[in-house]
């Protein structure tokens, strides 16, 4: 766990010097995301130092009225995803509100909308509509299954796209049930996938001045992530089935009980292998005819579980961990994500991180050395807290 | 499941058009990656119209020595990580290799490694130094851990950094097992997030001029992915535990039994609980004092799903399915990904596709309105197929 404060982290890491030039500054995003996929898109935008105008609705954003709540009765939910951008409350079937956006539009650089497909047309602001009046314009839509195709306006929730795209099915023991991934993995995985492919077209547009639509989807985005099964499926044509924690293909890559707790252990190739037999005190297993290549250990799984079990049971999981590592063998103790948290590497990385008004936030995973890499710098706003200001700005 | 082949899905769609400009062409990416984090990133390059020349090893790629294994005898798994990408195999630390690697580098445009830090220091290609040479090029290096940091030189394999980041406790029954997600997850999502920081630099480089290093970590990103376990640790202070199926902050969001097998099915609002009242014949669960609010309903889940799973266990998920659907309530099936890569959705937009040697691979889920949708439209490359065209390109 971690023995250095937040503040101690920041000063003895120049990789996150505050002061640095954000990667993406000076450009504008106008922001018609809600809950979770697209302002996980967004929010990487103000990471990357884009001014994000987030547009809510008079009642605002849905996970404003989702818990967790913090003390003062605001929602966590809509903190965490929201941090770094600005806000305005607008009524987009009022006239006033809508020319006001058309203005933002004008000037902006990029939008982001993860309403159902339609929606953002109904609302006078059709997507290719937008790229041909405005030509340098991207114009970003996240949705459930994509904007076009039989599913397209079908709604979509993280547990749906779960199930559809086989992750669901994937994931838990192979004589349990399907099992949801314990995050919302398709909705931030699209987020992300809606990120890489704005950038994409933010670099596009400095070679060649063009704009475009943006269209990326949760189900294609989390079906992508399937690689395994899927050299299964369209490589040898067969049927993946869930098989617990082990790796379809390597052995031992699995958790292994131990005296306490269960302890992971992935051994990826034959000279681990030896050196994994060796620090378990069975140098025989090294060329034991059933053990000795990964295909033969992947084959007789349940046996190289089985005499390495009866070896791990007699030490705890920390014990091991030590000796295993110190040898050379990757191995790593299952954490919750509260101690994940708290480890040197994440703090020193500026993983979590602490906002001036004292709140504790999610960093971001791209380190650049050149660019600020510490990310967005102010908490999420109240409900209309820019409107005045922005209102000014664009009328 | 799908009635169009892979090649009537690409002819009734002007979306996934070939002979579209690709947003990165033009690109130079010389590609020091092995087995699936650096790959996946490279590949999404490739995808996205990039040339990548995919330095090997003499022995090749790790995993073109992992199963499963083509008929011909060929890996699936360097299939699928590599398509689209040029090989040349060489020994980088033979001084005739090594020089047309900075020949190459010279002229590149980025630099994508995955060894453990410190590996291409060794080798004579130390990051920082390379930017200082070069000041264009974006070099970046995805690892385990990140480049710096008390862990940065410590191995990591997708089981180990699922077990550190909390994903794996978090994926499970409550009275259960930390369960592995069954993917790659923290690998695949890594690469993605290497892809995402790639084009972010690029954005910054064509505005500046400017290069830079990159280092993303499989651990930053995957720990990134726990938003809701992270609002309970770092919003309200408590330690998140595994719930199974259901979501941590919306009820009813579950997995259901029905007659035959389980339903997905997510409510994310009263009005959606209204209507679900409504559909299942229990109008009065609408007002119902415990029912009657999210916050209520989450509270009391137990409940909620003990009366709707009566309800349920009446019909099959499929004829659930539909009947929900229909009443507009997010439902769907659980599905292999072996039937996920079938549905006329993933088929119409090309997440899977066929390549002209008949090999079925995935497809991109970067869709834009003016850049090539399709990606990549050739296979991996046998160990150094380009070598011969790229040692005298860049001698």
């Amino acid at each position: 766990m971690s023995k250095l404060s937040y503040k101690e982290a920041m000063q003895v890491n120049p990789h996150l010097d505050k002061s640095k030039p954000y990667p993406l500054a000076g450009l504008l995003v106008v922001d018609f995301t809600h809950v979770l996929s697209g302002p996980t898109c967004t929010r990487m935008l103000a990471d990357a130092g884009a001014r994000v105008i987030h547009i809510e609705r008079k009642t605002g954003d849905d996970t404003r009225h989702i818990g967790p709540y913090l003390e003062d009765g605001s929602s966590e939910y809509f903190r965490i995803c929201n941090i770094g951008k600005e806000s305005i409350a607008l009524d987009l079937k009022d006239p006033k509100d809508h020319d006001l956006v058309e203005n933002m539009i004008a000037k902006a650089d990029i939008v982001v909308e993860n309403f159902r497909p339609g929606v953002m047309t109904r609302l006078g602001f059709d997507p290719d509509e937008m790229v041909k009046k405005y030509p340098r314009l991207i114009f970003a839509s996240i949705s459930g299954f994509g904007q076009y195709g039989p599913w397209a306006k079908q709604s979509a929730y993280d547990t749906i796209v779960q199930a559809f795209s086989g992750i669901m099915d994937a994931t838990g023991d192979a004589n349990g049930k399907a099992t949801r991934v314990g995050t919302s993995v398709a909705d931030v995985v699209a987020g992300i996938m809606g990120y890489s492919a704005i950038t994409t077209a933010l670099v596009a547009r400095e070679r060649t001045g063009k704009g475009t639509t943006v269209d990326v989807s949760m189900l294609d985005s989390t079906f992508a992530l399937m690689v395994q099964d899927l050299m299964t499926v369209l490589g040898i044509h067969q049927i993946p089935h869930r098989i617990g924690n082990r790796h379809p293909y390597m052995y031992p890559f699995d958790t292994f009980e131990c005296k306490d707790q269960a302890l992971a252990i992935c051994c990826g190739n034959d000279e681990l292998w030896k050196i994994l037999s060796h620090t378990l005190g069975h140098d025989e297993w090294t060329n034991q005819s059933e053990f000795k290549t990964n295909d033969l250990r992947e084959k007789n799984w349940q046996k190289v579980k089985s005499v390495m079990q009866d070896v791990l049971m007699t030490k705890t999981a920390s014990e091991w961990d030590k000796i295993l590592n110190d040898a050379g063998i990757p191995a790593g103790l299952i954490l919750n994500v509260n101690d994940t948290s708290k480890l040197d590497q994440i703090v020193m990385r500026g993983m979590v991180k602490q906002l001036p008004d004292g709140n504790e936030v999610i960093g971001t995973p791209m380190k650049f050395g050149t660019w600020n890499s510490y990310g967005v710098q102010k908490d999420a706003p109240q409900l209309d807290e820019d409107g005045e200001k922005i209102r000014k700005e664009f009328e």
